[in-house]
């Protein structure tokens, strides 16, 4: 596609309109003619298959396979956990017609899909032989919602659902934790962001599950994002589909169950996270181009060649265990300063210059994109300043989001962060959903998480005053 | 999942009936809850991946990038090029409500995705600068169909779809035959299948092409299986969506675009063409475990090592340029019967056993799935032993393919055919639709594609005797 000179909105005056402008002009994603719903576009979908490729090899180092089952889910299916679909319901689309024909039977457009695969998995496995079953999906579903935002609420979303069973709670409650640590490692070390791993309230834990478990992020706004979630399922499912396999003993058993699912909401989350007033900032690690090399336009011929030979150079060379990623940016009829401008824009942590001087020196004039500075690089250590970037963006998400982390003892002070800067809020709570709801009636904060790594504090409660024995993270939340 | 021994019907007795058994079986696939749908289990769904990498690599070689439109087609948009709704309006699946409301606009599921796509090309596109536009995706569609069959015929099915947009005819057809070679490729190197690559009919072709391109592969049954299609879509999609983009010289060009598919029916043919009745015959190009190891049961600790080591020392080989797929089984409770029988079922190209006397002999006593023959082999010879598998299995099916061709000149001996061996028959037609319709009436056998290697050859049609020049393919169609 054409590129032209496009103002960008800037991030520190309105980060709400600079994220949905820096989307459309980064072409990372467009609005669709169909309500809601948004396309993703070659370079923002790059990014969603650089994330897939990550977590799917940990997924298969674990054992983990991928299958595919069905978009349509039969209405009575989907009502066979009770809690489940009362927390679906406002959200489905509903096919009532097929091949011409009005359905005997709706068919609803998964929003999820525990119910038609654990009507699978009963029929499949019915002793302790036949389990852990360690399924997942990458797929689209739909959750009808009626304000959407590109990449964080829309009403078609891709992303991936992992669906495993066990013999034992203990068993499955790993494969829980272990899914949110590929989910941890996946923030951390691919997209440089940070977070907090913790457990739901009752009252924000997924529809259908025992325990939720969230890894939950801040945004420059002091806003929550809550990056994905995984899920105990207990033996809710089993027992409401009626499904027991011989154990050793040769008794019934209903196997223990759990969910985990990340979505393309985390390109949402990266977006915000590191992007300024010139536009993206892409985490080498999950940048689709990690280096543009630019030679001067109207250079001579010796510099496209030269230039033409770092290009081969780091092509040659690797960042994490992968060849690097380059681009040679020779289009013809742009200025060297409209270049600079255009991939800036689209957040490239690393754009090498290239110049006469540079073809005389044998040097590398570089800038890089996070902190938008020039340096002087060997190509020999572009792979390590490609991994400070990465390290360095990191490094700032962490401290951004400690600086915003307030320790808070009274509902005063709470109030009064939430109406200031935001962030998270550290706050006894006892764990009643009516204080819960009160404080976000108040505030409009709601309890994010319990933090995996939290201590027992003897207190009282923030809202009540009761008893309360843990400091829980509120935030207000996208 | 456990594994009980299982009796599987004989394909050479009744191949519908084998041909659902062995995939249920071999647990490629199994019915949903869902009228008309499937669950692709792991390993058939390793299947899909395998030829997902395959072809992906390929796509992203010649410049085609990835992307996702959204699942739902507003109606009106369907609506706007007139051949192409007519054809896919009896097999839509249609979203009446969402949300808990009644839609003000029907939302069809995807049958396919020009439409949608071509709506945004509209709004991305406006100048020669802009074009060509290569874009594919990998997702879901739904096609309501009354009579399914596994894989061959769904109503909701994988498959990519590229879409490409180019300023030039020759352009855009350059792009349709070098799609139409990926799948032939993908077919010959991957799936080991031979077919035929040619050009549909007026009557056959995709609703909304000027041109259909296509490859169509012989089943043992003697019926051709349409194995994918690319489309020269000409200007009717640009001209319908009223698209233009400005020509080098200032004026107003409708694009000529295309439109190629591919899909999780190929795996349908790959079990049809390859089988036998000891169940699933998988080329190790695509075969998701391509050695299995097994340790006869009841040995001594030194057979398990050596096995282990068989097993680390192909780990270490490559077939085709990647890590050879290989599979210890040392599941405990099963005979060494079982397990032959076991991953005979699954086809795995070649099974290695280890005894005793292997161990005493360092040696490996194997057996070659395609032709059921055990051999001896050096741990070093096996990759090129795949390869051989690889070779044969292509050869045998094109050998099938040829002598399952006839020339024919008379229509008695057409229908004749028709009535027994059936296969391809090549015979002249006046490429009048009449004609067409009377064939397929009395013979049950429609046209498949005029080859594009067929040379001018003047006669009369087989069917009405007026003037016909090129001899097409015919046959009964999956």
């Amino acid at each position: 596609m054409a590129f032209e000179k496009k103002e960008l909105k800037k991030k520190s005056e309105n980060i709400s309109e600079w994220y949905t402008d820096v989307i459309l002009k980064a072409e990372l994603a467009d609005y669709a003619p169909v309500k809601g719903c948004m396309v993703i576009r070659p370079y923002g979908y790059a990014i969603w298959e650089g994330i897939q490729q990550f977590m799917d090899s940990l997924y298969k180092e674990h054992g983990v396979q991928n299958a595919y089952f069905p978009l349509f889910i039969p209405e009575k299916l989907l009502n066979r956990e009770k809690e489940h679909v009362v927390g679906f319901a406002p959200h489905m689309a509903v096919v009532t017609i097929a091949g011409g024909e009005e359905l005997k039977e709706k068919l609803i457009v998964r929003p999820t899909s525990e119910t038609i695969m654990y009507e699978m998995y009963k029929k499949w496995a019915h002793s302790w032989r036949d389990l852990p079953i360690l399924i997942n999906q990458w797929n689209n579903v739909v959750r009808w919602e009626k304000r959407t935002y590109l990449f964080l609420r829309t009403s078609e979303f891709l992303w991936q659902e992992g669906h495993c069973a066990h013999t034992t709670h203990k068993e499955s409650l790993e494969t829980v934790l272990w899914a949110l640590g590929v989910y941890q490692k996946t923030y951390n070390e691919l997209l440089g962001m940070y977070g907090i791993a913790g457990i739901k309230s009752e009252t924000e834990k997924f529809a259908g599950a025992k325990t939720t478990y969230t890894f939950e992020t801040l945004m420059p706004d002091g806003k929550a994002l809550q990056a994905c979630t995984s899920h105990d399922l207990g033996q809710n499912f089993s027992k409401a589909f009626d499904w027991t396999v011989l154990d050793q003993k040769g008794e019934k058993l209903h196997p223990w169950q759990n969910s985990w699912g990340y979505s393309t909401r985390s390109i949402g989350g990266l977006i915000l996270s590191h992007g300024d007033n010139a536009g993206l900032v892409l985490p080498p690690a999950i940048a689709p181009i990690q280096v543009v090399i630019i030679p001067i336009p109207g250079s001579s011929e010796g510099v496209f060649n030269y230039a033409r030979q770092i290009e081969d150079e780091l092509s040659n060379m690797t960042f994490s265990g992968k060849q690097i990623r380059c681009l040679l940016d020779i289009k013809e009829g742009e200025t060297a300063g409209f270049k600079f401008h255009k991939w800036e824009l689209k957040g490239v942590p690393l754009r090498i210059e290239i110049g006469e001087r540079e073809l005389k020196d044998k040097r590398l004039q570089a800038s890089s994109r996070d902190i938008l500075q020039r340096i002087e690089l060997k190509v020999e250590s572009v792979s390590a300043y490609l991994k400070d970037i990465q390290n360095r963006m990191y490094e700032k998400h962490k401290k951004f989001t400690e600086d915003n982390t307030h320790k808070v003892d009274s509902f005063t002070e709470f109030k009064d962060i939430m109406t200031t800067r935001r962030g998270f809020i550290q706050a006894l709570w006892c764990e009643d959903k009516f204080c819960e709801a009160k404080i976000k009636e108040e505030t409009k904060a709601s309890t994010r998480c319990l933090p995996l790594d939290a201590k027992e504090e003897k207190g009282e409660c923030i809202y009540c005053k009761k008893p309360a024995s843990h400091r829980w993270h509120f935030a207000l939340s996208y």
